[in-house]
């Protein structure tokens, strides 16, 4: 049942979409890990409406110039976000995918390695301001790296805005310097 | 520079905008091949814009439930257009990504074989109305297995809405019983 877009955030309303429609799965992809799979959030229309407009809630206050989502899943969220406000979507795309020439960054992973990439040509990068968008926030890492990534093409990022927060990885701490939101926690996350 | 969001569909802005800012690369990812890399047009605010008003548009006249957006470029797109619209988004995954339990469907590739998946709890998705959105219409493959998956799981696929479409390829002739829309063309293509 489609209902009348834009709504405007609700508090907590985002955190109990979340709680109710995050399919939580344990040991996934491999034992010990719990895996919160949010495509069920996504499909729900109130859901996906209220978390779109608490992210982009959050991103008002800081004039940025363009969204940069993460491949994949922060596209999901980032180009509902971009649109909302007034603004283009970056995609940070995993290595590999992109014609040449490309800004890249390699970053280390728990086994093995990986990347990322942007164009190096065709979008104006040199002073922007970004602010990260994904769904997840666990070890930091390829937020980390999107930020690298970012500073190397001469653009800034100013703000990050997750769903969920996997508590225990330290994740946050490489982000000490940044106003960091996370949906999920039904608040401001500001530091 | 942020421009008041939610425009309407302009007549020919769409493919003004694809024209002018989509990176054409020959030879990658092989030799003979020539990409259309997307990026720089979704990066700018206006032409984001546009493209999203122009594929909202023509989704509005299907009675939708749910927009299904493919992984991971038919994200950047089918996120947005799912807001403007006032549905969700449902995320048709690359084989691997999510927990169990899915529904998946293996497809062939030109060298070997790809799958995609959804979640097959937590999202009702029996009876509903799907509009398809990516990027590009090559092949048509990944498409026609999206709509293969969403059947499976008791859906069915109204319209398609891509941004370009590679000619020769065959592509729209496994669609010709479906609504498909090429904002790259500068004109609803509806058969």
């Amino acid at each position: 049942m489609p209902h009348s877009p834009h709504p405007t955030s609700t508090p907590g309303a985002a955190a109990d979409a979340l709680r109710r429609l995050t399919r939580v799965v344990p040991d996934f992809p491999q034992p010990g890990i719990v895996f919160e799979d949010l495509t069920p959030v996504l499909a729900d229309p109130d859901a996906f409406a209220q978390v779109v407009a608490d992210i982009t809630a959050f991103c008002r206050s800081f004039d940025a110039d363009l969204i940069g989502g993460l491949d994949a899943r922060g596209f999901l969220l980032g180009s509902a976000v971009a649109l909302e406000l007034g603004l283009g979507i970056l995609a940070i795309r995993k290595g590999g995918k992109l014609p040449p020439p490309v800004h890249r960054v390699e970053y280390d992973l728990e086994y093995g390695s990986a990347a990322l990439e942007i164009p190096a040509s065709g979008i104006p990068l040199e002073g922007k301001r970004i602010i990260l968008v994904d769904d997840v926030l666990a070890t930091g890492g390829t937020l980390r790296a999107s930020r690298e990534l970012l500073e190397r093409a001469g653009a800034g990022v100013v703000a990050l805005a997750v769903v969920l927060e996997v508590q225990g990885l330290g994740g946050r701490e490489h982000f000490a310097d940044l106003p960091l939101y996370v949906a999920g926690s039904g608040g401001a996350e500001e530091q």
